[in-house]
């Protein structure tokens, strides 16, 4: 058992000061003031400090590992033209040893940005080297083959049999493994590259194995022309039709997506994965989110890399902010408290990882600690409003996943940050210029 | 002499690898490839790493350090409401202890952020201390008293003439000391809190002293319709009326500036701070950057704080160009190379420090070095792009201002960070709840 400390702790009961979290096995077993904390226990180890911050562990509900190696390279594109000049070919060529040094080095960056949960969208092929990373590395991880069965390029094309077939035996080989860390998530692309066969495939998937579904809907206006033709209605309406908008569906954008469809999706109990960063970057548009909140849509937040070059959750919590005040012309229109449980509860619940997300007793111990001596929080006035305003990936100091530390002291204890840095750099630098 | 080194350097030339500068008391003397200039030289030290990146230090162009008490406690604030109900009470109540404090703790963030050129506008009184620690702490910079001498409070207003003298005092006092790293601007607020005597006034002392004019202009609607209620015309008008608007002014945040008044301002031969975070978190709008860009105006960039709540220059950089794709739907809105322009170059133009914002042979050595190890960089793929969209202020490693090392591989050489983050915390923690 041991104890994590700080002058401050950002509980499921409130900001509390001079705090410890009693952690045993995977668990946070007891929490409370440092001083009784410390009487009722005997610690073998103390993580923290005087001026640390204790925080539930960020979550960035959606991402693409494998697209890291592009990262750089795609600026100034549109979603379609991304896609289709730059990302599927560079997913199409991915082998086994570039989708692992992608996975390690996006895990690696995303640790030492403060996530402990992550939401993978790895690719079509080498879907296994995700969840090989993410165990070694020691994330909580919902990961899924992308699966695409009509519209697509040569290299990521596959019959829906296909898709269906590997996204099971991919189920059977990690769903719920490594202690319940790794998840999986059935993940068509997107509609225009998912046949109803795919997607009725998807719904008995996710029925029969109590799967979260997962897709992208709603980013771009050109994207929802061509949905439009293909089904006369839009594809939140088509995906209902087929049963897959419920509790377990988690939508990614919904950029566009009009008011009566977000009734539907709150109706449904769907979450919506919010990616203010790659919304801008790839110029989709403003998501409507004080609406969606409004509706009592539970909406989280992902990075989107590599259609964003970085995984800090405080800058998308900040730009989730800034958006909407700055488009709405209404400094009210989403604030940091709102923001800060979407970077945490909500992408917990999105990602269905239950007792995560917040920190209190009986949860699992997915803790943060932030130095109040970084340049972020001097002088420090309100925690809460920092984090989302001011800070960056270094001001974490410590980072506790499923109770283990994964860095201490900026030292990341599960892996040699150089050797896979250098690594990556080896392996993908060949693809500079694609 | 010393050496300034690393894989990849970007000079006035274009992107150069593995190079060096040569650097003899304030000047960048000569550069090259690295080999080359180890043969030509005897070098008494070498900084940097093989995996460097040599930039240009950043040009924070507008920015309050005496502001910087209230970062955390003013969010969800419009311009006005966050001026009259926090900013100006706390600037009243300001004392000299105070605004040392607020000086020193924003320029080590700016420091260790990548700035080496700031224009700061301090306050209305205790000027000599902002003076005092840029100097301390060794960064370019352009200081100004923001003078008010209507519509203000009564702890800052003052007679248009006490303004302008305590204005030439401090003239005299600092602009061009310390070896020309001490500059003096001349500051009226806002035209809301500016006499006409006082702009007036203020053209006298710029044409007396050759100085740079500042001010703030076009932020927010409420304000752009009580200048029209009082001048019949736009402010830009006005201040073109007063002979105000030439080579030598600065106009800070331009949000609402329409197509005409822009083209006036580039026939005066003007510059624009743009500030995207501050626009974007006080709900005032989006500045028409491209528009300025394409009329030929010098545009840069300012974090503004305390109307953003941190100093990161690649922050800014990358919302100029998120804020532009997004609202005008359109990817090549804004592009990298245009924003590490106005974060670098024009940012030394608009403050008029000649020899800084570009490394070439000559100029001053301003200079920067990056680590490609850092998260940022891996893989590194497109040095600008990844600078503008990835990179976070613990990506720079090393900080030279003037010939002088200010930050070497991330300690701060000019001062002891963790006693002026405490002194600061100390001095200004008991105004939290203002």
């Amino acid at each position: 058992m041991y104890e994590v400390w700080g002058g401050w702790a950002i509980t499921a009961h409130g900001i509390k000061k001079n705090y410890s979290l009693a952690i045993e096995k995977d668990k946070i077993v007891d929490m409370g003031p440092t001083r009784e904390l410390r009487e009722a226990y005997s610690f073998d180890d103390s993580i923290g400090k005087e001026r640390n911050i204790l925080c539930p562990g960020f979550v960035d509900a959606h991402m693409h590992s494998f697209q890291l190696a592009t990262k750089g390279l795609t600026a100034d594109q549109s979603l379609l033209e991304w896609l289709k000049k730059y990302i599927w070919k560079w997913e199409a060529d991915l082998d086994k040893e570039k989708a692992r040094a992608c996975a390690e080095v996006s895990f690696v960056q995303m640790i030492r940005s403060g996530v402990t949960s992550i939401s993978d969208y790895s690719s079509v092929h080498h879907v296994d080297e995700a969840f090989g990373a993410a165990k070694r590395l020691g994330v909580r991880a919902l990961i899924g083959k992308t699966m695409m069965d009509r519209n697509s390029p040569p290299g990521l094309e596959q019959d829906t049999d296909v898709c269906l077939k590997e996204s099971e035996a991919l189920i059977r080989k990690w769903h719920g493994k490594h202690g319940g860390m790794l998840n999986y998530s059935v993940t068509p692309r997107f509609s225009i590259t998912s046949t109803d066969a795919l997607l009725r495939g998807s719904k008995k998937l996710c029925d029969k194995y109590k799967l979260i579904f997962r897709t992208h809907t709603e980013e771009n206006l050109s994207e929802i022309k061509e949905e439009k033709k293909m089904y006369g209605q839009s594809v939140i309406r088509h995906l209902d039709r087929l049963g897959l908008l419920n509790e377990r569906a988690h939508l990614t954008h919904c950029v566009w997506t009009k008011p009566a469809e977000l009734k539907l999706i709150a109706e449904r109990g769907a979450s919506i994965s919010h990616c203010p960063g790659s919304n801008m970057m790839l110029a989709s548009g403003f998501a409507d989110t004080p609406r969606m909140l409004k509706y009592g849509i539970n909406v989280c937040l992902g990075s989107d890399v590599a259609a964003y070059y970085n995984f800090s959750m405080f800058e998308q919590a900040r730009l989730a902010c800034l958006m909407q005040k700055a488009r709405l012309h209404d400094p009210h229109a989403m604030d940091h408290e709102k923001a800060f449980k979407m970077a945490t509860i909500n992408g917990a619940r999105a990602l269905g990882f239950k007792d995560t997300g917040e920190l209190k007793a009986g949860n699992k111990a997915d803790v943060i600690t932030l130095s109040t001596h970084h340049l972020a929080f001097s002088p420090l006035n309100d925690i809460i409003s920092q984090i989302v305003y001011s800070a960056f990936p270094s001001s974490v100091n410590n980072v506790i996943c499923n109770g283990k530390v994964l860095m201490r002291e900026r030292k990341l204890l599960v892996a040699n940050v150089y050797d896979i840095v250098d690594e990556a750099q080896e392996i993908l630098e060949i693809h500079r210029g694609i």
